[in-house]
């Protein structure tokens, strides 16, 4: 049972056998809504870049550096299908080529920035990194049909984690602390979260922890989102893959529906959990969170949209904190309990994929 | 003379046979005050602890990091004699021993955190660390009679400095200092304090200074809390230890009583200075004031509190500037001048102290 | 054409043989209106100095460093000719000799700090360090009598960078940037700026660039500033010294002036550019504006002062961002375009100065 953490200052990340990430995977580099007409830098998986989306609606990502002087092209300005630097204005396009340089006719050979492959789906934009020679994906990108079905509508946003990218995971794959950390929003008692019927698998490179708790009071945001009579059957989905995650949570009236039917009703919130390094030590979150308002569907949402940053807010305040003392105290034993299942299997499977070719 | 001060950056601070602190020593852990119904996180030497009051008074000291996920268990909650951590709710008794986890009936054999002894005395909270294999204390904690004797009114605070403790030493052995850093408040003509007479004498551990300052004008914090008719016959008696120090001062009416006589009156300020090292490079500051008002108690208290508080806010000022200096120069000679006696005593006792066994 | 940048954390600045700067040069410390009757602490080619004019106008520089507990003497007070130490009151003259230890009658035979060559010239305050075993200057410092020959109006400031201070040569060495980074004052269309007429030449220690953009549009600070009437003939004139750059530039209405004829009328903009490492990494930008108003002579002044501030505030931006970017991306190749060339001479130059003797 016992996988260590990647932890930078406390293990460290890379060794002459291991990638520093799973890179042979599609990330989430931003949600399509933080692409309009503007660039934006983002640092993924150690790899500065500018993503853009051009005149044609396409997206674009390229090393964060103009080949002349090191500006970063994001400080640079979009035309047509390119990004022209701030500094002395070259021009470059998707592919990374330098197409114009000012004052002067021809263009250095070397003049080019390296580009990354982007697939744009459902309002997430994805990007492949790979490794050693594996620039051109794999497969395509994840699809997201929640986004799109037409059976939800939903939110989002991003948020910046100054912590390693697998202390999320343990944290989405352990929603037993539900009932110590949110209790404003999404907890409830916590002795109905630590005695949870559990059940957790392992599907390739997939965890999957099933969480039922019959017979529990609704906590303060289902109350909020839904006219329930009184106790709630509750079920928690977790799906970790390595890049992401996606968690159906919900309730019914209790007795109203069968926890293991897909097409249950009453109240559900279904989140899509982005969770991309930054660099070892600090990572994106990218979240969208989606439910199905019975009524006054502009007001719901806003209200799931708005507890679940709140809820957010409170792992990142409580992940931070951990990953500090994680430093302070160094490499000290970590005692396993119970509810740890899904989140070593997560382990196992991201330490299996860093392992080089 | 020379004796080097351990400055980090400057000076190395341990070595094969010296520890980084005196370790065998009754530090200040916080007042008494701090803790009421909240778990206090503070580091000291080196090691981060929580402190916490428990439902029956008792101060209890743990790591501050929960052997399961490495939360600080400050960001938890008291319930009666344990405090619970805010994560997945480990709960742990005053000796570190976890005895609750939720969710399962039996707790692992290594659910546990070390904890250090306290003593809680006079209104000061105290702890011993130790060096190796003396994790019990060799004796019992300070007595400080004078919050206790019901003959002073008193305050004070918690100061961080961004510096190491043996600066904070040197600048109370050096009263001298006061005539130019602390001209608002207790300071006065500076050449009263560089000509004062002085008296520095040795005993074990101890090292005391005692400077008279005859016929010299009172400072503005003197004229404020007392009716001084003149001129004023000034002392400063200052009390060495290892983990603190006790400074006496004060001043009466010109020739109105002996400077060597314990029941001497007039206005005293007695302080109390206990310096923690928090790390090798950042020190508590752990302070009281008191004093013996003639009149008007709560208002003159007030006054001694808040000009103590400006006083001592200059002196971490003077201290972090210079600590900040002896970086930027590194091991430049310091040249020492005649009242330096005393702080050259303390680094001895403190070099000496640092041996180990 | 390649010559690398000394960039900490990119390229290694010093080596066996060469120093860190170029050492045998007057560099300016400060503007003489910065120097009244308070001591400023200015850390410039590594050395940390307190700077102070003393009661008959004198300045002197000294290590800001008290020989007796390292507290930086810039936290001290002026007293006639002399800057006594904020802590316990030592006194050194502008030789940096002690000579007053308050208590004691001897003074220390090693109370003293370097002082270091300073010549105050045409509103300039120049400082020597020299080489190894050049400590006296080997020349006079620099005249600048744009300053004293009351053809202009002047105004100026310090502006700290953090970035190496080669990075402001390159950005000044190479005005093709005007049309991409400051649009909104003394730019214009970025096309002028990449094709105009260039000649640089070399001249000992001394790079000059002209740069002529006949029949150009006049930018928002010059039609602010100048009666124009359409379109201008402008001029660049670049001089890179090694310790700072005098920039002339202005423009004449079109056909008006002979831009070779140096006593040419229209609108004047000079530029003295004292740049001046604090550290590898950092830098000071001491520098003035002048200008030749036809007419309402202050507020042109302030006008043109202030656009001009508002011009290094964009400069800073973009070379503090470049700077992070090399960090980020380490040492990797820079393409050089023709706009270089002055910039490129200037590094060999400071590179044939760094070499030791």
């Amino acid at each position: 049972m016992s996988v260590k953490l990647h932890i930078p200052g406390v293990n460290d990340m890379t060794t002459e056998t291991k990638n520093t990430f799973a890179l042979n995977q599609w990330y989430v580099a931003a949600l399509s809504t933080e692409l309009v007409d503007q660039p934006l830098a983002r640092t993924l998986l150690n790899q500065a870049v500018v993503l853009y989306r051009d005149d044609s609606g396409t997206v674009w990502a390229l090393d964060d550096r103009c080949c002349h002087r090191a500006l970063p092209l994001s400080h640079g300005t979009l035309e047509g299908k390119a990004i022209r630097c701030g500094y002395h204005g070259m021009l470059y396009d998707g592919t990374g080529q330098c197409i114009d340089v000012p004052g002067q006719n021809t263009i250095p050979k070397r003049a080019k920035v390296n580009s990354y492959c982007i697939e744009e789906k459902d309002g997430l934009v994805w990007i492949w990194f790979g490794d050693e020679g594996q620039s051109e994906p794999l497969n395509s990108a994840p699809d997201y049909p929640v986004h799109t079905s037409g059976e939800y509508v939903w939110g989002g946003g991003v948020f910046y984690y100054a912590a390693p990218y697998q202390l999320i995971h343990d944290n989405l794959l352990d929603l037993s602390h539900l009932g110590y950390v949110h209790l404003l929003t999404i907890g409830g008692d916590p002795n109905t979260h630590m005695t949870a019927d559990m059940k957790t698998t392992v599907d390739g490179d997939c965890v999957t922890v099933v969480r039922h708790m019959r017979d529990s009071t609704p906590p303060p945001t289902y109350l909020a989102a839904y006219p329930f009579n009184d106790k709630i059957d509750r079920w928690q989905e977790i799906e970790f893959m390595p890049s992401h995650l996606r968690i159906w949570t919900g309730g019914v009236n209790i007795g109203e529906g069968h926890l293991d039917d897909p097409n249950r009703g009453g109240f559900h919130m279904r989140g899509f959990h982005g969770v991309t390094p930054e660099t070892e030590s600090s990572a994106h979150y990218i979240w969208t969170i989606a439910t199905n308002p019975q009524t006054d569907s502009d007001a719901i949402l806003n209200k799931v949209v708005d507890q679940t940053a709140l809820t957010f807010e409170e792992d990142k305040v409580v992940i931070e904190a951990q990953y500090q003392n994680m430093l302070k105290f160094g490499n000290e034993p970590m005692v396993s309990i119970h509810v740890d299942a899904g989140a070593t299997h997560a382990r196992r499977i991201i330490e299996k994929l860093r392992t080089r070719a």
